[in-house]
């Protein structure tokens, strides 16, 4: 089946939504930790710039990740996974045809 | 005289470069505390976009407004005044050519 053609249903899209949302603040937190740290370490103030360079570098490879569109979740929750925003866990109540997706996309980027 | 006519001595390039260093490392160290303060008032993590905004446009603005080429100088000098980040005693040692017409543009923006 290809992603395109899932159907989703109400409560599926109730868990993705949060699972997605849960990610997406986890990450923008840790961006938040990072951005305090660095201005925390600041010596000389034109260092600004470089937390200036990382802020915008998050921001254009977080809009491109979060992308809620449904034909691209199952690839999106893939890598959130992977880089440890989401647990499988997170996405319990989704059904089995998503899950497999999601755990093949997981397998086949491991191998 | 027009700016581009003025001749600039070694001393004089000493301390305009001086003066325009000040004022630069005092403008970054001003976004540093406003960046911090931001960061540190952030309750929902989607708030650091509001600070990579915010230096998003302070570079721009400062990366426009710090030309040191000596044909601009003397209006740089006269805006950072205005904008207190350099007081006119910094710009001791410059010719009174120099002086003058930063003084006539203080002078007209303020009229």
């Amino acid at each position: 089946m290809l992603m395109r053609e899932l159907k989703w249903s109400k409560s599926e899209k109730d868990v993705a939504r949060q699972a997605f949302d849960k990610a997406y603040l986890k990450e923008c937190q840790a961006i938040v930790n990072r951005a305090k740290s660095m201005i925390a370490k600041i010596s000389n103030p034109r260092e600004i710039w470089k937390v200036e360079d990382y802020l915008f570098d998050e921001r254009k490879q977080t809009d491109e990740k979060y992308n809620f569109r449904r034909s691209m979740l199952p690839l999106v929750f893939t890598r959130l996974i992977e880089e440890g925003w989401l647990k499988e866990a997170d996405l319990k109540g989704l059904g089995e045809d998503k899950l497999q997706m999601i755990r093949k996309g997981l397998q086949i980027n491991r191998s």
